[in-house]
């Protein structure tokens, strides 16, 4: 390689947590093998904590055995952590999704939040096809402080979801859809353009993205010093 | 002008009604106001009923007296109807719609209706942001046979009733939004990649449409050689 | 596994068959072999019939052979029936494709049809680029009640049959086609821009959602209290 | 203005049609009166043959009363031609449209053709919706050597008839239609993704474009040295 | 009109204030003055109080006199609000836009909050092509509980404000630009694909939902039985 | 397989090429090795002439034997002829192409044409940014009755060609590109958005259609009974 | 106006000209003219040079006659330049344009030149449809240091021209064009999809972002310390 | 094969460096082995230097091994040179790329340079999402001729850095992102949408356009006769 080029390499922003307030993450896809082993071993190293998001169960077979045995790995979500995950006492967040098929990215939501020492209850397959499924856990969803409805296809639950509670409403399309339905861009306008009002919205299939905006609110609740 | 173009003029096609059922009409978007008169002179001359759409008023305003005189012309739906209207006794058809702005849609579909001699019955203003509202009325939307929902936006009602009802479900998106819910796209796609199966829809703004839709299904109730 | 993060287990909504009169059906493309074992095994358990969409081949080899023997699986559709199907003895349901590639989504009519005791007769192959084709078998096909199209590319079938009958036509486009009619859109944007009045229309190849819409429309035809 | 920009004068090419055996025409649509005023007596001074399109009522009233009535103007098809029109014996020519609304540019491609000396026959209101009325004038059709087809809204004309003639079929899409069919492109991409073989399209509204298709088509039975 | 027709009129839905502690509002657009009017003497009888949005100078000059002197109405935002404004001591949002012509719909924003009883304070024109502008104010923006940020043609403020700030940030993209930012759909999807982990978005243009939005954060800072 | 589906079997139309002087071709792509097996023996064993489209090699090489035996297949065209090739004297069409990436299309072109006993020449690798090579050989195209011309990316060929040429130029946009230009819909969008007058387009990478459609217009050069 | 709503005022930039080396410039579209007077008032008042692009007949006319006075207004490019113009004695930038429609662009990348003391060389109506009028004035174009390229339609001026010169290449894409050329998104995607390499491009209709590139670019050849 | 259709064969146009004062390139992407091997060949025979792009390791690993051994490739930005590299003593290109998956084509970018003799200096990771990590490395950007900035996902570094320095900006967007920004068209649009003045941009992840804008401009300073 000419002298040029140096290597690709990944520098952490170790430095983010203490300015922004939120978490250092790694975004797996696209990444080489080799590139997330460095970076896992820089971490491990520094005795950081990490978490890895989109991570595959391919590529996580190709780490190396220590960077494997150092990370707790959740194959639905395709997310991994690094070192110890702090106790979160109370679910302050809802995860509400539609159905099976969402639960990889509602999984990302709860692992996002875990990871920050952040509790949350998966409210599944509650899609508004079946509306007495929502119904009836209403009352469990309104005892969070925030809600995240992660929804694909078309997306109407979070225009119902969120005239029916009146905490903050966070939506994370999903792909999960064919059609007219396909790539998350319907339930992601569907999102944006709800006749309920305050819907808010992430990226489509961004877990991650729906968690940080979660944790973003939160931290409105402890004391103001650390906001 | 030249001798190898005719003057335009409409041929009404007046077999078709018996031939599918369904009746003649005119859309009056885009035709000049000579048109429609022509149109609707040789009509009045052979004692023919005549359902005009999308008729504005400025353009009704600048039809001639006598053609103004013989039309019964509602200007929410923007519709006239040429001819004595067939008696109606029972509501059939449930029309459904989301917001107030989603009126003219659903008038359009009670006019087409009224003048092919099927009743509607029109319940306005159940958006599912205040699901409530949808809720005190379901008994009575179960009532028909066909049941008419139209809604722009997000067009989350049309998964929501038909999760709700086993009668047909015909969506009837409609302009009504802006930004990423302009021009009615977002509610046409919500209703055909709905999560709840067996939604139908026609074009937006289609409330003609929606009609003679709902007028195909209910020709099967009908004795048989009718159809 | 985090505790907070119970088994993906997909709850089947067994009263909904009661409730709307249509049948339960699982959407296989997107669950992993063990999620849809689960269900299968849960519901042989159960002794309930069970239709499965969207069931590759591949996939379907990999579930157990417990679950290949109870199923009525067809390779062209990737349908799966588990329990009896019940006697069909007419057909009321036209299902009129356009091309030999449309054949798939045709059979998931049909199929889904079949799951529910109905009958239907597939009327193949008669595109309007050879318009005889369609013209030797009209009488044929206005012999149903209802009438399910299925076409791809531009979709002018929709039109073409639309104008010939005055039968509910529920237009079904697909997937087939290349450049401009890449993915369906064009065959389902000509569905609903139709110039023939009281087309409906599914989601693209969504062959299980058409069927649907004609089972809702042939509940009209049972005694009342049945709807 | 300063003296580094010259006024904007239109240079009109009249060479052209010595090269390519295609008219010289001017396309009104964006160019000011006073730029429309000058090109027409420039050519007038010049004895010069010319056609004008998208020359609208309003614009053609606010030109100089010596360029008006220099020019044979049709409202309809909104273009005029300066100067004496070619003797056009025969119809080689057949302009099939859909509806009564694509009558302007089923107009424009016969006033193109007329300005070239070309014969054209205007075959109107054959839309597929009514397929018999096409039917009717099949044989008419077939005479022609070349067929220029115009349609907007969902654009099945254009696959129906290709299907049925063996000469060339050129497609003129017309944004005629709303909702999905808004625009023209839902008529356009038909016309492309036809399934029937051989449909070459020209740009939305274009009539001048079709008929200068056709006119490339004829010079080829012109004796050869004329191509 | 026909009896089956009755008077389309608001129904207005004063209990959603108590049910979700998001106040009412009428979205002007699309209603007609007589719609409106009414809906305004209603509220007056009832001595509610009303927040009016997207009502445009020239409707507002057409209400009836009694319904304007007893609006506050303002030009830029175009918003209306019928009786008395709380008192709001504190700023807990910073409004910050980009451009000058993004100042309506900031203003917009602070009008919600305004109505609702929340101070705002507006940080205007530090559009990120003078990044200096924003620097300049970063430390004022941080004392701010909630960042609403607005900004049209290429969105990029929302990225960079993000990774300045730890507060919740809720873009609110405008319609400001034109060519491949025309529509706001660049500034609206800058948003949502942000590089800065946790911006959410509201709808185009949609200053009254990302006030609400910042509404239902807000109200977790209020002791927990009013949430 | 239930009694209700008959086995998928293709229903060539061999009466179409008489019907429409336009030969019969299968489209392999999204057919099944034993369907196409079935149409090549069906066709062989009637002795008829017939011509394969998109058939990759991978799908040729696991059809039988004899039907390998039978076809004369083209690797780059991805095309089979079973059957005898018809003598094809003078070359007619000129087959222009912009660069190498487009040779599979523009043989297609050719092929299709060599099926009907029509010449054809190749002029390959003379895209416009190098216009020095397109100008080398403008002579030669112009010896042609027609002119196909192939190109990806921003299609420019298919303007500045049809400005040099008086003979019919029908447009086959190839999918050849990236970024904006992935696809194919940016040449396709050129082709028809050209500011040369008369030049027609096909749908992408639809080199069968194009040959075709320069077939109908060679048919016009016969003598008037076998058009 | 509430107190918590200053005036909406424009602070002008006057020291970005010296941070970046480009001049200080007002989009006036979507600007009151009560905003446009302030701030050209303001900039007299400091004895300012001052840019104003997109200033419409209509608010031109509708300014403070001291204002309009003080103006160097050009309708055609709809430009208005405030105090004296730099003496810019050669011309060092070719304005390439392809029909006259594009003329206002044109003249926009001009003024903005001029504005900066930057000659410029108008080469008017030299678009590919007639590749001799482009071949004609090719020496002259080939003596400037940047040239500015401005096209609608198909822009296929881009390629062609960058495959002739050596220089950098700025595209300008105009709206010009209708139907699938409409909005200039053609254009622009030609531009970028460009076959021939190192053509860059800005936004649709930017005549005054194309000339700010051609500032930078030029900036370049002065001493550099200027840069 | 059939004699009309002569092997594809690349003819490399060998003048244009001297014409156009830009080097030789191949696209390897849609090339097949064979064809790549028979330009290298060719090129080595005549002692030719030339730049192979989108190259991909696999493809590279079946050439032959002779060509193999002639290349200087590298892996990253999938490039491969043939022949000498010149000496490039100083770097006048500042290469600014956003995020670790940039770097494939930031590294295009340099390749490409470099083949050309023309020194580049990376700066990566310098995404505004971290602002300080730009700004921490303004001083060595800006004392760089040209800026090439390579960004994907919603591509606010364009905005962002063109109105932090005085040179050429080149925006050179990436495919990098997911969801609203999968594909780089959000990237893309940001680039042009830009509210910084002067920004131009190329192709979605075209490094060697980027690099060809460059060197176009780096031209300029040579002496004038060389331009």
């Amino acid at each position: 390689m000419p002298a040029e080029f140096p290597d690709v390499q990944a520098v952490m922003d170790w430095e983010r947590e203490a300015r922004t307030g939120l978490c250092e993450a790694v975004f797996a896809e696209g990444k080489t093998v080799a590139c997330l082993a460095g970076i896992l071993e820089n971490a491990a190293a520094q005795s950081r904590r990490l978490l890895v998001t989109r991570l595959s169960t391919e590529v996580f077979g190709r780490l190396p055995a220590a960077s494997r045995d150092a990370l707790d790995y959740d194959e639905v979500s395709r997310t991994a952590i690094l070192g110890p995950a702090p106790h979160a006492p109370d679910a302050h967040v809802a995860v509400v999704s539609a159905g099976m098929s969402d639960a990889p990215v509602a999984r990302e939501v709860g692992r996002t939040l875990q990871f920050a020492g952040v509790g949350a209850r998966q409210i599944a397959d509650v899609g508004v096809a079946g509306l007495w499924r929502l119904m009836a856990r209403l009352e469990e969803i309104r005892e969070h402080r925030v809600v995240v409805a992660v929804a694909g296809m078309e997306g109407a639950l979070f225009s119902v979801l969120a005239g029916l509670v009146s905490a903050p409403v966070i939506a994370v399309p999903t792909s999960v859809g064919y059609g007219v339905g396909s790539g998350g861009h319907l339930a992601f306008h569907s999102a944006l353009g709800s006749c309920a009002p305050g819907v808010v919205a992430v990226n489509i299939d961004n877990g991650f993205g729906g968690a940080q905006a979660a944790l973003r609110i939160l931290n409105l609740l402890r004391p103001r010093d650390a906001a």
